[in-house]
């Protein structure tokens, strides 16, 4: 296990104190819980936004904590969930009377947790909580009657939900219509990624699965799950025409669409072929009549040092256009 | 090679689309040349400031062009120096009649096209070129006289240079002051580096050096140069007492001294572990009387996918604090 680490049960506690030593003007954590992490700016009368899920992910998720975006963050160790013990110390300390907003990633774990959290936060505290899943992956979306849970994992283009989510509650929009944005990005929010090498959690010492010297895996989740297809590598171009075609099937779209991009590399992909990607991709879309407006490159969701990377696409209206231009300043994302 | 390219050939092409793509707001390219490549942003009056080298670093080079920074960059193909003409186009386009100041990594290749151009800029065109080289790798520093060209390679505190005379030139003062400035941070800036893994240059196809599976080298440069000692991999906390001890003793240090802090992954490390790095810096300096007044975290100069990371210390007076502390809006970087 080639890591710059001490021992790996101590690597969440030392990370985390790098990331408070690192920011400290601009973070700081609840009851001296490293992992329930929270801003320093507080906006009396905003609603409150948290988030949480395991680590192993950075910038996701407590990169997305600071102005014009998130409030708070629970974090467990690589890839678990926080308890709800830690989201309720979050909801407490971020709400100022407005309500919360949960948005996280569609895992059992988190749901669990979250769900237990919002319900003590209500009974015991009397602070209204809403909740948005981010389910955004289109690999995961297996068959579903209406209605029913969405089987879709929550990948990258959570970083969408947070976004506008952010801005609306900076623009103290209240807690129904910060819920029914966040509602309508994660709706209209879609990924798909691809891994070429695995990644090794700390406290497991090995790596999660194997894959060949010349393979690749199209779909496969953000803590190495089944994706759809795995095969040869191909030229970036036939990779991004394979991914792009199933993001935009999933969706409707009409000629005329405006999108924002977001490419996001997995942990080893250099940013040099996440452009190449971003270039390929815009040819697409200029062929299916899709604009976009706005392009995110770099990594935003990852999975330690997997090498790969995603696709997302936002689907916007004037609202959520708008509200993606809205500035964002946390130590590990601005705008 | 697993990487996510088309024809090695068409790397640098479709990487620079990519980027020109997703950043048309805030960036072009000059005489339609895509490796020539300046910001839109033009300030009458203002120094300019370029730089260049190679491919294969991003966001290094081009990333640090922009409000506050840079405001022309010529690349190279992979660790290739760009042409003198294209140094040239650059000096051109970004002089408005305050001078310009180059700001590059002390290589051969560079240094001969860089000179070149600041001859031309200056005969042909009657632009005052002046030249801050960056050389603040500690490993590299080999025995010279006074007054001798400096062995030490150019690495990741060369961003510290950017931005103190980035700063200085957005507020307006002259040329010799940005370059004395420049100067100033160059010489207080101190970098050493630690490699895990090779990197494969898309050209090439293999990778440049090969490391066992459980070995480190202290003090490998950006594009696989020999460092000063191989080894078994380290606890973390032990790689980083080593290197920057190094770096201190390489700069008269007095108690009380304040220092900006940079640490740079390679490329395939983990924020995670970056973070992991910070918080034993923060220990070491602590113990040292010395303040760590801000601290970078993440990828500033990389080596395609190299794993690794590099730790830069600059050594500040009340000058370069307040030049640290001022905005920087780049396509890359912003602050």
């Amino acid at each position: 296990m080639k890591k710059i680490i001490n021992k790996p049960e101590d690597y969440l506690k030392e990370m985390l104190e790098g990331i408070y030593i690192a920011h400290s003007d601009q973070v700081t954590c609840v009851n001296n819980d490293l992992q329930c992490y929270v801003t320093k700016t507080k906006k009396e009368g905003k609603v409150g936004i948290a988030t949480g899920g395991g680590s192993g992910h950075l910038p996701l998720f407590l990169g997305y904590v600071g102005d014009g975006m998130l409030d708070g963050c629970s974090v467990g160790d690589v890839f678990q969930s926080p308890s709800a013990d830690q989201m309720l110390a979050i909801t407490k300390e971020i709400d100022s009377g407005a309500g919360v907003l949960y948005i996280y990633g569609n895992y059992n774990g988190d749901i669990f947790n979250f769900d237990m959290a919002s319900e003590m936060a209500d009974f015991e505290e009397g602070i209204r909580v809403e909740t948005v899943l981010g389910a955004d992956d289109v690999a995961s979306a297996g068959p579903s009657e209406p209605g029913e849970k969405s089987t879709r994992r929550g990948v990258a283009g959570i970083f969408f939900v947070y976004k506008c989510a952010g801005a609306a509650a900076d623009q103290m929009l209240d807690l129904d219509n910060v819920k029914r944005i966040a509602q309508k990005a994660a709706d209209n929010v879609r990924t798909m990624g691809v891994a070429l090498t695995p990644c090794i959690v700390p406290r497991v010492g090995k790596a999660g699965f194997s894959i060949g010297e010349d393979e690749m895996e199209i779909g496969m989740g953000i803590h190495g799950e089944s994706g759809i297809r795995r095969g040869k590598i191909e030229p970036a171009d036939q990779i991004v025409d394979e991914m792009l075609t199933q993001i935009i099937e999933d969706l409707p779209y009409n000629k005329n669409d405006e999108v924002a991009v977001l490419v996001n590399g997995l942990g080893a992909t250099p940013l040099d072929e996440q452009y190449i990607v971003v270039r390929r991709i815009n040819q697409k879309l200029e062929t299916a009549g899709i604009t976009a407006v706005k392009y995110y490159v770099g990594e935003y969701a990852t999975a330690l040092e997997m090498a790969g990377f995603s696709i997302s696409l936002l689907k916007l209206d004037d609202e959520l256009k708008e509200l993606i231009k809205h500035p964002v300043n946390t130590p590990f994302f601005k705008q």
